[in-house]
């Protein structure tokens, strides 16, 4: 019986476990630090109140139950020792004959990290859910203010970052002030929120073909957002930016600006690139152990013409398809072929209708762009369930303008969070938002 | 133009407001600390990852945006000056010449409320997630761990307080533990979970009748539920709960087994009861302040024949709607009529589908009364998207006996919680679950 085991639920892990269901003699253990799978393409519609969490996360026990030979566990995995080949997590210690690293990547400040206070990333549904409660907050608060330079504060909107999250984002939220929240305040006009989208490089989508970056921008700019290029970020507190000399005051800052591979098991030896993903062999695997494979955003490969393979699902869920194959051949004696990115691509959606698109010789924006985006986001969702339901939610958004989860959920649950039996607010102070 | 100021969007408030839309010369502000209405009645739903939290929760703008003459501001009331006719609150002060007090209800532990950490109550959707977390968290300890003991501490699930609250949470638990989990896991069989229901009174339902609460009790012992009467819990920790001499070891104990008004504003010197509802005339108007008014879960009023009036929903609607004729009619200088409660009956549901339901000489027991039950908590859901995105959700959790919302979400979103740059759970050890 081979011991395979699976750090990371993600797509190349989930993928990668799924090619490995019901094979014989094959014993799998997925271990993750949480218990569903999250479809992060559409993470920023939950940080823009157009979805629900569940509605883009799945057990990961319902997706592997049918497979008897799949073990499913939350933890998190802390250090490997590849000589006795022992993981050792927060659940326990596993020993494994093959193991596959997939454990994602994570937003970065590149040395800046005590910015996140401030300006969150947008990685986790934890991390979505506080930008809503930000976001929508910041409108409450405007309402409630009566000080114009404050008021304006909170209606000013920084995304830090002109990549495809931070377009996405942009474009959500210049939707949602524009349409969505236009009727709903007496003492503002949402309309006149400033959502500010800034990069450091001469244009937005550095990775689309300029033509089609440019139409971005202006469909960008169509909803009301401002683009400013060429412009770095040298401090971010809870005041606002600066840019060198200059001031932005903000109430909310959001940061899609960088990413970098989760941090690789202690225990392990291994090159890294700038990004600290790994660099592995052509067949993903360790060049000192190759029962060790990395995948998904934490593996650092290139393709055919030396550039890095982005950090994109199609990449990861190819990955492990590759995987999934490969250690079923080596099981069956076969020798394995190097792993080859079939190219799907890339998109990135601009609010309710628009969308760019390229695909080879394909450049598309606009209302077909944003129309195929649909198709793919949907067919890739996973669970019937979930499918529908982000079908219908978008069907009713589209119809309405509304949006189905404009909550703003509080972080701490407790009523009584000094023990005794003053509840919040009125004789003492608690602070609301957790201690 | 008269200015009314009501304190809090629950069903009491809320229907108040809705009253009063487009009143002419009537100036409505509605402050409630959440921006959303929720519907307390399926909270326990999105307790036991039935529903997602956006599905029972509706932005009080939104429902509200039609009415011209309502401002909605998130904020929380502090304190009231009566003869200046001004309450203070987080967000400004602000006149009134009609004040109506709408503050809800919270859980309580009597005495004890150092014993909500290891014994949340469910009040708030917050309280909700908390709830979810740790009973799906308990299945998954239970997975990975392999000492006998902690297992079966971490499948024992206790609940506190038989009224209908504890009763539906139970039923849930128990249908959970038995169908949706019951294929999920390798190592444990979560049909074997233990759901303990205890109550300090004699019989479970004390507030329905004898024959309907035996009926609700074999319907409980169908889904697995043990129910324990006559118990009275003398401390609660992390390890369990203990009634006298006896301990009982569980990861999980939920409360709902006590319930009390919210604080009153202070600055107001009224009579309560002994579960802090303000003691209102028969108008719901305070004795010295005719222009104050109480409504809902924080009025103690009694029908005619002297009981209490239940915290139910359709009391606070009620009297909800009383207050807003009550108010149109003294600006026309027509007297008022004292409240009066059209008893809507009583129901709780058990698991997928059961009920009990008592409404007069009518009491129903089994499917009859879950599918009335299905009726009545669909009419009354606020607004039409989540009332179709329930009707959905649900068919399909009742066709595949799958729960849509199995998510365990961390209370923490930060990913560099010291402002450094290592992640989580590597070389430094983090509280994931914030610190």
């Amino acid at each position: 019986m081979k011991k395979i085991l699976i750090i990371g639920g993600g797509f190349a892990g989930l993928t990668a476990a799924k090619g490995l269901g019901n094979l014989k003699d094959a014993e799998v253990t997925l271990i993750d630090r949480s218990n569903y799978h999250l479809f992060q393409p559409l993470l920023y519609q939950v940080a823009m109140a157009g979805l629900s969490p569940a509605e883009i996360a799945v057990p990961l026990r319902s997706i592997l139950s049918k497979y008897k030979n799949i073990r499913i566990l939350q933890g998190e995995a802390l250090s490997v020792a590849p000589d006795e080949k022992v993981v050792t997590t927060t659940i326990g210690r596993f020993d494994y004959d093959t193991l596959i690293l997939a454990c994602g990547a994570l937003h970065a400040y590149f040395g800046n990290e005590h910015w996140e206070a401030d300006a969150p990333g947008l990685k986790t549904l934890e991390q979505a859910t506080e930008i809503r409660r930000r976001v929508l907050s910041a409108f409450e608060k405007a309402e409630a203010e009566s000080d114009p330079e404050e008021k304006s504060r909170h209606l000013t909107f920084i995304i830090v970052g002109g990549g495809p999250t931070g377009v996405e984002l942009a474009g959500a939220l210049g939707e949602l002030s524009r349409h969505t929240l236009a009727q709903d305040f007496k003492n503002i006009d949402p309309t006149l929120a400033r959502v500010i989208l800034i990069e450091s490089g001469p244009r937005i989508l550095p990775s689309f073909s300029e033509p089609i970056a440019r139409k971005a921008a202006r469909s960008l700019e169509h909803l009301g957002v401002e683009i400013w290029t060429a412009k770095r970020v040298t401090c971010v507190d809870d005041t606002g930016i600066e840019m060198g000399q200059e001031k932005l005051p903000a109430a909310t800052v959001i940061w899609a600006a960088g990413i970098r591979a989760a941090r690789l098991l202690t225990g392990l030896d291994v090159k890294t690139d700038a990004q600290g993903r790994v660099l592995v062999s052509p067949d993903l695997s360790l060049e000192e152990h190759p029962e060790i494979f990395v995948a998904g955003d934490q593996a650092g490969l290139s393709d055919d013409q030396g550039n890095p393979l982005p950090g994109i699902a199609p990449v990861a869920q190819q990955q492990g398809e590759y995987l999934a194959r490969t250690i079923r051949g080596n099981i069956e004696g076969k020798p394995g072929k190097p792993f080859h990115y079939a190219d799907r691509g890339q998109l990135a959606t601009i609010g309710r209708s628009r969308a760019v698109l390229e695909y080879g010789w394909l450049k598309l924006s606009g209302f077909p762009a944003w129309f195929l985006w649909v198709i793919i986001h949907i067919y890739f969702l996973i669970g019937f369930q979930n499918r529908l339901f982000v079908i219908l939610r978008w069907a009713s958004s589209y119809l309405s303008f509304r949006r189905g989860a404009r909550l703003v959920v509080n972080k701490s649950w407790r009523s009584y969070p000094d023990g005794d039996a003053v509840p919040p607010g009125h004789t003492k102070s608690y602070n609301r938002n957790g201690s």
